[in-house]
């Protein structure tokens, strides 16, 4: 469990992209971001203010999370010289880098002179149990992809904030880098061992209110091979009263393995479903997600037309449109 | 890979069943099993001559494989004198326990010393890579049960068994504790990190020639919620031509799952074959491999018939009858 609220290290950033980390903290959770922290030459600015250690201390920041990419995949000096700061100042720091905090030595020294933590959020910092497959109480939706990367982390965030500004109870499970980061707590499954990673997602998503709903966030696609036992696990761990289908309709392969075409939303429907009542024999598909990014508003109004009236299912493009329609169908079951 | 010939290390085995390792090895692999080593009130007897460490060094034994387990988890003095022993003779050692043979300082300094290496078959010591989900060249079969423990790895070593008598060209490929140890190689796949499972299975089934066989040990059960990532990831990672349908039909639920019951046959078929199919477009299932061990004779004769008749393949029990049908079934592909 990462410490909010957050001050957002944006480092000497290249571009607005390469913060992107630190922009979905803000956009999600923007009461966890309580300003930026930017080096010389930063070219990303999140419009949050710019603020010194002392001043975020100030102003309540537990965490300095490195919320952008690091140039050749080194944390450079000058990057260091502020994590060592902000250690000494009583910030715990958090990173979603491939290089590991706790694998520089000078700052796992400071952290523990400072009796601080350091969060490394691609590692496990759990011993999850093997899944045991009982029922639990409360609700589980789960987004299903015809892809890797098509929105189901975006997906789950939008459908979390729609209940919640409706007063219905509901939390985003995180299961990657960046939800963990965005949420503060979560199972980077990726990085989870084989035997336990159904069992991790049954830790993230326990017992909860009969009407409290876990927005889980989805990983891989069961078509594709590189990610599919990563998916499967999703599907049997967090056994899910609500499925969402999540596509984007102009790919042309699955992604990184160019001779895989993408599968059908019916194709995607017919094998996750089957799958999901093995450990939730009550699991429906609900709504479908479109990722209409790169198509123009008409274009995407008549993708989206189309497929709610071929699927049977409402359709929306939660980044357009709001999670309302796919919020509305979980409300219906 | 661990060096063979194996001297089998039974120690205080306080009876026959705890030496099962040990036993397969014997049973799969004879030539690579030049002896065994008991201790004092050991109750195992695998009928192989007893050999001490100079013995088995003459008959050319490079491994010592503890092929037991061990009484209460941990590794006692008495076995830990003989570990040191076989080191110092030039051994390596290599074990399936969960107490691992490099969490021991005076193996891991004597082993050091010595130049011998230390085998730790529950951990990878491999870094795999991510599935490209390529095709790759020669054939490959693996067993899908409808539980876990149903004898998929039995059914895959009587195949290429068989295979090899017949002079067809075989490589069992091992995925778990036993089948390593047994062949000497292989991936510990419930032990891998998520993102690699898939990546690990390729890496463990390159191409080959048109008319070999990898017979792949499977491991889970799609329908198993604590481990049917796993098996996902085996499936697609293996790109199978052919699917063994894998089936215990005295089981009343999914082992260790008493909520759950077993799917059917045809269940599992449905399942399996379209999730191989994106992986491989080619892929059939061949045939069924029934564990009727808990039956007599004439029932388990009927139940394979009823099963033949009523799925329109061949079903057999391979320890009961050998895997000649299974294999018949492959040839005619």
């Amino acid at each position: 469990m990462i410490e909010t609220p957050y001050l957002l290290f944006l480092g000497d950033a290249p571009d607005q992209l390469a913060a992107k980390v630190a922009q979905g903290i803000k956009d999600w959770r923007p009461e966890h971001a309580v300003g930026q922290f930017r080096l010389e030459g930063c070219k990303a600015d999140l419009g949050l203010k710019d603020m010194d250690l002392a001043a975020a201390k100030a102003a309540g920041a537990r965490t300095l999370v490195i919320g952008v990419a690091n140039r050749g995949g080194v944390i450079s000096q000058a990057w260091k010289k502020v994590l060592v700061a902000a250690l000494e100042e009583g910030f715990d720091l958090a990173s979603g880098l491939h290089n590991l905090l706790r694998d520089e030595p000078e700052l796992v020294a400071v952290a523990e002179a400072c009796g601080r933590s350091l969060h490394d959020v691609r590692v496990p910092e759990v011993d999850y149990p093997i899944a045991n497959g009982k029922k639990r109480s409360g609700k589980r939706c789960l987004a299903v992809g015809t892809d890797c990367s098509v929105g189901k982390m975006y997906t789950s965030l939008a459908m979390d904030k729609e209940m919640k500004a409706r007063g219905l109870k509901s939390s985003f499970r995180a299961t990657g880098q960046t939800g963990i980061l965005i949420t503060g707590d979560g199972v980077p499954l990726d990085a989870v061992v084989a035997d336990f990673m159904a069992g991790s997602i049954e830790w993230l998503t326990p017992d909860n209110d009969a009407d409290h709903w876990d927005m889980i966030e989805g990983q891989g696609s069961l078509f594709h091979v590189s990610y599919s036992g990563v998916t499967m696990a999703l599907i049997h761990g967090g056994q899910p009263d609500a499925l969402i289908l999540s596509h984007e309709p102009t790919r042309t392969h699955m992604r990184g393995l160019p001779d895989y075409a993408l599968p059908s939303l019916e194709q995607l429907r017919d094998t996750a479903l089957p799958l999901a009542r093995i450990a939730n024999p009550d699991c429906q598909v609900v709504g479908i997600s479109v990722n209409t990014a790169a198509m123009g508003e008409d274009e995407a109004m008549a993708c989206l037309d189309e497929i709610e009236k071929r699927m049977g299912l409402p359709a929306a493009d939660p980044f357009r449109q709001g999670a309302g329609k796919l919020v509305d169908a979980l409300a219906a079951m």
